[in-house]
């Protein structure tokens, strides 16, 4: 592989500087790791479950991970043979054991339940999973994790500095993390790019000139096609695209992320400016600039975890943007912002009013009884302005039933296709927001979404 | 053909005595035509013009003219082996000579010269044409006229009051005249209809169910294809369709007034009660009813004859709307009125203001080399709002150069495709109006227009 140089040695160490572990740092980790290890070891005794061994897992296992993060992620691997409901009982029983040392426990559920515990300010995921001969046989998701750090770890020996450095200058880009709420890149991924292209700037150079359909099989050992944008193909599971969860435009982010890094290699890329709230003068000098319409539908956050919301947010985003092109407004863009409280779909308009005329277009005149029965009810119709005859087919202008885009939210949101959750918030109550109505928004957080989206 | 009945008899008498010639009328015409023809022969004589014969052609000849048009329709035959520069000046010489006799004389042009006079109240063409020997063979286009003369005036006897009907029918609906402001049925093509069809009631029965394509062959002898929506072979010549001056929009209001009048076969079809010019307060509240963007394009009328003023001005509505659609305008609908010191082209717009940033979408990111051009370009341009990626594709918030309908329109109406008279008058000037400043135009025909319009 070619290998690029031209980023300058002293950005990858400012970088570096600021997003390595430090020494002691590290040595923390180790020890909360082999307390945690023996924790668990010790909890399987007791409640006398047998074959359990202890996974460390993730990039805190592989030092890949970024300083100032404190994730831990404990395996607790039980023999295939258990059955689901042995493993989810035990498994769980073992975590809760060692969550007696917890400062805070919470129960969670992947595709079954584990504990998550903050212990010594560490967060730390406690996951049962069986241990299986091999990645293509899991018997959950989870199972896969341990054969991924089998494969990273020896690998990556060496690379940490340059996995660190593509992590943090995909965060600066905005598409690090595969939730989705982001549907970036995951840890896994950049271990990979790492693992296949040598270095932080050969992946950065290669991506240049990434196209949808790009593909990566370190293993050759791919075996069924996918449609995802980014193809990499798990060295785990022939099966398996690593990069699934990436969506169109975070590949495209990143692609263009990386050539305006190639041009101006500069901090910034890693380390953005924070944005400040956008004040409330600065809303209506925006408002009154760009002379569009901004709505913001505004409800209660639904108390689910993101990966749930997320998806569900985004859906009601198509479907509002749905129903208000099908009453002929025009939609400049959509967005979605959620807070502790309040979550708001935003939508930009062309105009958020149409006059109360609206064209009608009837069938051709000589389908003839199509077009009779059209005639028919529409010259009788209470509110029509007019007929007449364009292009061959009959029309009338009728009375707009939504001449306001608030309005016609207001009227006809709740026959929108919304996930569970929102639904249920939404009907709860939700407010429709119009231009300077933004500004009673208070929210900081709100208002740095604000920045980006005006 | 078989024989509809159910149009009242009373109905067609109350029709027939208003528009059917009265018997002092018809001899009139008769003395006024002798008197014509006479003098055509003594022109021709004293100017020592040999072979000249005279032919009364037209709804005068025919007994088909409705009561109180006075057209007489006079051609100057001239032998088939007369040259055209002959033609056209021994023609005109003896049409000249008649003319002294006329109350007023005007030189028009088709496709050769031609004079046309008032004489004793009556407006008469004296037309030169070739003495040919079918309608096949003829040099000039009026050289046919003689023989649909030969070929109507034998087998429309007796059936004159249907013609008449006819007509009147056509009138009150609107599509009555082939001139190119109308686009609409020609009197000849009435008198084929109603040979073909064998009566009024019978040619209304058999146009509802018309439908695009619909061929009339009365003498089996089409030789070749025709696109237009009514297909009617001229009995005097195989190749050229009758009804090819008819637009789609009128032969499809000619059904719709077809299939209204057999349901309520009543006076108003043929007589429909006249507009009343729209008064200011009207305007007013049909523009607030409405709530659309009324625009009004004014200039002096060119100085033409409407059948080359026309296709100008519905070329230049078409240019308009394109102009406008074309900077993200939505046009409801367009129309166009001329008077005789002012013309008008009407817009109907959605909104005549849009918002003042404008989404424009570029390349794909991947196409890497015109990604970046595009890239370049905008964001270092002017007044651009930001940019962002959707859908894989390079997005820039870009301010728009015409938010206002009638800025667009007066900066940029001279770089439409215009007709040669109407480029000429709209280059000397022109009014942009809008909405409520359309009270500005007082004249009574414009108004009437409005009404139907608005």
């Amino acid at each position: 592989m070619e290998t690029y140089t031209g980023i300058p040695e002293e950005l990858k160490f400012l970088v570096l500087k600021r997003i390595k572990p430090t020494e002691p740092e590290r040595e923390k980790l180790l020890v909360i790791q082999e307390e945690l290890a023996s924790q668990v070891k010790a909890a399987a005794k007791k409640l006398d479950v047998p074959g359990v061994l202890v996974k460390m897992v993730g990039s805190a296992a592989r030092g890949t991970w970024l300083s100032g993060t404190h994730d831990i992620d404990i395996f607790i691997s039980f023999p295939e043979e258990t059955s689901r409901k042995e493993l989810e009982t035990l498994g769980i029983a073992v975590a809760r054991d060692v969550a007696k040392h917890a400062e805070h426990v919470e129960d969670r559920h992947a595709e079954h339940p584990y504990l998550n515990i903050t212990y010594k300010g560490f967060d730390v995921d406690l996951v049962p999973c069986f241990r299986v001969a091999s990645a293509s046989q899991i018997k959950s998701a989870v199972d896969r994790t341990p054969f991924h750090n089998d494969f990273v770890k020896p690998r990556i020996k060496g690379h940490e500095d340059e996995v660190l450095l593509l992590k943090q200058f995909m965060r600066g880009g905005g598409v690090y993390g595969s939730e989705l709420k982001t549907q970036g890149f995951s840890g896994y991924l950049t271990e990979i790019l790492i693992i296949y292209y040598g270095s932080f700037e050969n992946t950065v150079c290669a991506a240049c000139t990434w196209k949808p359909g790009e593909k990566i099989d370190i293993m050759h050992h791919s075996e069924i096609e996918h449609e995802e944008p980014l193809v990499v193909v798990d060295p785990t599971d022939p099966r398996r695209n690593v990069a699934a969860a990436l969506s169109l435009d975070k590949f495209c982010m990143f692609i263009d992320h990386c050539r305006e890094f190639l041009k101006t290699p500069e901090l910034s890329f890693f380390f953005p400016a924070s944005l400040l709230p956008l004040g409330d003068t600065e809303i209506l000098e925006k408002l009154e600039s760009r002379k569009s319409t901004q709505l913001a539908i505004v409800f209660k956050t639904p108390d689910v975890v993101e990966d749930i919301l997320f998806p569900q947010l985004y859906k009601m985003e198509q479907a509002v943007a749905a129903l208000l092109k099908e009453y002929d407004f025009t939609v400049i863009k959509t967005g979605v912002w959620s807070g502790k409280t309040e979550t708001a779909v935003m939508l930009e308009l062309i105009s958020g009013v149409l006059p109360n005329v609206k064209k009608h277009v009837g069938p051709p005149v000589w389908v003839k009884v199509h077009a009779e029965k059209f005639k028919e009810k529409y010259q009788v119709a209470a509110g029509v302005f007019g007929g007449y005859i364009e292009n061959g087919k009959y029309i009338f202008e009728i009375r707009r039933k939504y001449p306001m885009a608030k309005g016609l939210l207001e009227d006809r949101l709740m026959t929108c296709s919304l996930g569970k959750q929102v639904q249920q918030s939404v009907s709860e109550g939700f407010k429709i927001i119009e231009n300077a109505g933004i500004c009673r928004l208070k929210d900081p957080d709100f208002r740095i979404y604000l920045r980006k989206w005006m």
